[in-house]
C-alpha cells in the first residue's frame, strides 16, 4: 500500500490540491460512487472543505447550501470557493464545483465566530435504545458509498425492493457513524446529512430514479463539540414533508450520543414514479 | 394618488428597473422596514422576482436561499439574477443584491418544471379552527413591515414584552395574509415564509437583538395551485430546534386553507442574549 492508501476513505475524497486563491483541483474517489456520480454528500463535504483549509476563513461552519445542477462524472473537477464578505460575526462564501466548461454544482455557505450565550435545546433527541444494542445492517444498495457507513436502523431501513409496500410514512431513525470509524468534524457531518436515503424509496416501498436537487445543513456545534462526539455513532433521522409533481423535501436531524442536536439539514429531492 | 400610489405595497416593493440582461435597480420601501433596513422576507421576494421576469427563466420555483450578508440601507439597490445552468427539469440561478461596492445579500435558486407523477402528503395540517374563527392580532411591534400582514395568532402570538416569561416551547401557529388583501403569488409566499418573528423571543419572553442570517424556502405548490388559493389566509407555523452559542435555526411550514402544504420554510438566526 502507499501512503494515500493509509488515508481514511473521507480523508482520500476530501483531498483538494490548491491551483490559486480559492481555487482547488479535486477527484470523484470511487469509494463513493452513487448511482450516477459521485454521492451527493461527498460533494457537499468537498465544497466545505474547501473553505475549511482556506487561509481567509474565519469561524466555523454555520450554514450550507449545495446545489446539485448537473451530475458529477467520474474524474476531476475544480472547486471555487469565495468570501464575499466578512463581518464581525459572519462570513459569506460562494462555492462552484465544475468539470471543464460544466458547471455541477452550485453553493453558498455561512461560517461564523460562537460566542457564549443564553442557549437551550428545544428538540428532543427520540428515545431509542443505546447504538450498540441495535444490529448493524448487513444488506447495503447495489452502489458504493453506503459501505463507507454503519448504519444501525432503529426504524426505516433499506426497503425490501422484492416486496413492494407503500408506507404511510417515510421516517427513518438510526445511528451512523463513518465506516471504518473517523473521528467527527464539519466536512463528516455534511456528508453524513445526506445518508439518507431519498424518502419517496421508503413512502412507495420500491426504487425509483431520484436525486437531491438543493440541500442545506446548518450547524449547531463547534469543532470542540464535533471533537467531543469521536468516532461514535451519531443519532440521526429524516421525514418527507409532501411529494408533489416530481418533487419532493425532506428534512434530518444529527444527534451526538449524549443528546445534543449538532446539526439540521432539508434538501429538495426529484423524483420519478 | 398618482398611480404608483395605488400599487399594492408588495408590488410596490417588487418593481425592478432592468438595467441589463440579469441586472435590476430596486429600492426600499418604507412601508417594509424593518428594525434596521427592510424586512428579510421583502429581500428574498425581491430577488426571486427578478427571476420570475426575467425571459430566460423556465418553470417555476422549487427551492429558494437567501443568505443576509450585511444590512440593506434604506434606498437604491441592484439585483443581479443569472441562470447558471439550465437541464430539462431544473434551472439554477445564483442572486446577489448590492448597494455601491457592499454585497448585502447572496442567493441561488432552483427554478423547475413540474409534472404529473405518485403524489402523497405526509406531515398533515395542524387542526385549528378557521380563520374567520381567530381574532385578527390588533396590536403590533413597533417597527413598520408587520402592517403589510394580518395576523390571526392560535398559539403563540407577539411576546408581552412587559411580562417576560421563558416559554417551554417557540411555536407560533397562525392565520396569515397580505394586508391588503392581494392573490397569492411565489413572491408573496416567498416574503410570508419570513413572517415569525424570532423563535429567540418567543422561548425567552423577550426581545432582544437578532436577525436571520439565511433562509431557504422550498415551494410545493405551481402558479395554478397558488392562485386557486387567492387572496385567502394561509395555515403558518414555525418551532426552533436548538438555540445555542449566538445562533438557532427555526423551520416552517405554509399551508392553504384547504389542507395543501405550499411552502417549507428554513432559517438560521443570529442572536444576542
Amino acid at each position: 500500500m502507499g501512503p494515500s492508501d493509509a488515508l481514511h476513505p473521507l480523508d482520500a475524497a476530501l483531498r483538494l490540491e490548491p491551483l490559486a486563491e480559492g481555487r482547488y483541483g479535486g477527484h470523484t474517489h470511487p469509494a463513493w460512487a452513487n448511482m450516477v456520480g459521485p454521492f451527493g454528500g461527498i460533494t457537499a463535504a468537498q465544497l466545505l472543505q474547501a473553505i475549511c483549509v482556506d487561509p481567509r476563513r474565519q469561524g466555523e461552519p454555520l450554514a450550507l447550501t449545495i446545489n446539485y445542477a448537473g451530475a458529477v462524472a467520474d474524474g476531476a473537477f475544480e472547486v471555487e470557493a469565495h468570501p464575499v464578505r466578512t463581518t464581525r460575526t459572519t462570513q459569506h462564501w460562494t462555492l462552484a464545483l465544475r468539470q471543464g466548461d460544466a458547471l455541477c454544482s452550485t453553493g453558498t455557505a455561512v461560517f461564523a465566530v460562537r460566542r457564549p450565550t443564553w442557549s437551550a435545546p428545544e428538540l428532543a433527541m427520540p428515545a431509542v435504545p443505546p447504538a450498540d444494542q441495535v444490529p448493524a445492517e448487513t444488506r447495503s444498495p447495489p452502489v458504493e458509498w453506503p459501505r463507507r457507513y454503519e448504519f444501525r436502523f432503529v426504524h426505516g431501513g433499506w426497503p425490501d425492493y422484492r416486496q413492494a409496500q407503500e408506507q404511510a410514512d417515510s421516517r427513518t431513525l438510526l445511528w451512523v457513524r463513518d465506516e471504518p470509524p473517523r473521528p467527527l468534524d464539519a466536512p463528516a457531518l455534511a456528508a453524513i446529512a445526506d445518508v439518507f436515503y431519498p424518502r419517496v424509496f421508503r413512502r412507495r416501498g420500491r426504487f425509483s430514479p431520484a436525486g437531491t436537487v438543493s440541500i442545506t445543513t446548518y450547524f449547531h456545534a463547534d469543532a470542540a463539540a464535533l471533537a467531543a462526539q469521536g468516532a461514535r455513532p451519531l443519532l440521526a433521522t429524516a421525514v418527507g414533508r409532501r411529494f408533489t409533481q416530481g418533487f419532493f423535501d425532506q428534512s434530518a436531524e444529527l444527534w451526538s450520543d449524549d443528546g445534543h442536536l449538532l446539526a439540521s439539514s432539508h434538501q429538495v429531492v426529484y423524483f420519478k414514479a
